[in-house]
């Protein structure tokens, strides 16, 4: 446990973050242990700054009290420059979203894999990860393939509308895991993968309040499949619905976003989070429209 | 009230400021009203930073989140260039000890005059106030000597060993306050003046842990002579202690020390504190040797 002497000073570096749920997620579970905790949303699209200024924002955060950040987009590469240390998994996905001061120096983690990689582990116990289905390559979808992979499985098959990009996440990704298949595919070929695999895994914007829709046709899925989606704006999305509707094991956005807060809580404070608890308030203010 | 959703970030920018017990004494008071509430303290020797950096501070924590700021030695007439407003009081006097951001700008306060004008009023109610001599003409010596103008003093003396600043602290409050006497006198006069003073007011390093004395000779003073401290570590320092010796009403630097973050976090939060629970807590802190 923390000592009641110590307070947390945590804050969000990215664009447009003013609502984000993670403050406040973080913030209420420090106070079920009795840990004095703030966290700020450090707006880039506020304060109008670019994302290349993340380091210069770390260093007067440093200098003001600030214990550590979550960071995100833009800025989950940008910032690997300003780290004086980083965790493998982090190094290897080339992507940071937790910066922890410790003595004054700044270390890189990733949560969005391992909040991921533990969602999948509790939420969807036992599946078969033998074959899987990423539709999108971008940053939410390196961290989940990178997850995916971590957590066993042994053929990914990205699709994404940019076929280029998700060749060269394909290609990175099956360099960081020789022993497994890690293959881009084409949007037209989504029928064709899903019949040979065992779950699929949703990580493109489609299905959030702004972008509502199915990203992929209802009728290419069957019951035998596993469903896991990131959004969760709304955390039922259609996706979600209709995955449930079939009889389908299903892993709603909401786990992976409180699965990276989850970890990021863990490892700022050190002390250990209840998961479930920060899943109750999570959904709890999403019903409340926050 | 403040909402539940609001929550504080408050910052202590000055030299040294590492060990203040302002910071656990917002905080504190802050719990007792349910207020989430952060206060760093913003030491520039910790960070290498000189004073005239004060700016570039304030504009970096504002862009953090920050809320609100105590501004100490050596800041609070450098911080004066940087404020978009500031009270009348602080800007008669010359210096700025509390900074609170509105709408994005930043306006001045100063409680260190506020605050002792308060424990005056509260914790030596009735004494004369038609002549008082007053020890000490630098940084807080300034903002008690306007306290005591403005709380009604007719003819005060200031006595400093730097003679020259003290003629020109006399002559600024003189300009400010037309009807009364401020007049500069020297410590070789000290006998003479408190023969005719109703009260004594002492804004000296002397008696602090690290200067231990008397800063007047005990023989000068009598029971009908009201006796004002500044000095808090120790809160009860040899003068406070020989006052009380012979009878004098005392007032001991602590509260001086509480009345101006009580009318910090007035200022900062809208909420009323509870200036007995902070003196409390403010004498247990010190008590801890903290």
């Amino acid at each position: 446990m923390s000592t009641l002497a110590e307070s947390y000073l945590v804050g969000l570096i990215g664009d447009g973050v003013t609502p984000s749920l993670t403050p406040p997620m973080h913030e209420a579970e420090a106070d079920a242990h009795g840990i004095r905790y703030l966290y700020r949303p450090i707006d880039l699209a506020a304060i109008g700054r670019p994302g290349s200024d993340v380091g210069t924002l770390l260093s007067s955060a440093r200098e003001l009290g600030f214990n550590a950040f979550n960071i995100t987009h833009p800025c989950k590469q940008l910032v690997l420059m300003h780290l004086d240390s980083v965790s493998v998994d982090a190094e290897r996905l080339g992507a940071v979203n937790t910066v922890l001061i410790r003595d004054g120096r700044f270390h890189g983690e990733n949560t969005d894999f391992s909040g991921f990689a533990h969602a999948l582990r509790t939420g969807l116990p036992g599946v078969a990860l033998d074959r899987v289905v990423q539709l999108g390559a971008g940053g939410a979808g390196a961290a989940v393939a990178y997850a995916l992979l971590a957590s066993g499985v042994r053929h990914l098959t990205l699709i994404d509308l940019d076929a280029e990009r998700t060749r060269e996440r394909a290609a990175a990704l099956a360099a960081l895991f020789p022993d497994r298949a890690v293959v881009a595919a084409s949007p037209d070929d989504i029928g064709h993968e899903l019949a040979a695999a065992d779950g699929l895994v949703h990580a493109t914007p489609v299905g959030m309040h702004q972008h509502p829709g199915m990203p992929v046709d209802a009728r290419l899925l069957s019951p035998r499949h596993w469903v896991a989606d990131v959004v969760y704006r709304p955390v039922e999305t259609e996706l979600v619905r209709a995955a449930v509707a079939l009889g389908c094991r299903v892993l709603d956005g909401g786990h992976m976003a409180v699965g990276q807060a989850v970890d990021a809580f863990r490892l700022i404070t050190g002390v250990e989070p209840d998961a479930g608890r920060m899943r109750h308030h999570f959904l709890d203010l999403l019903a409340k429209g926050l």
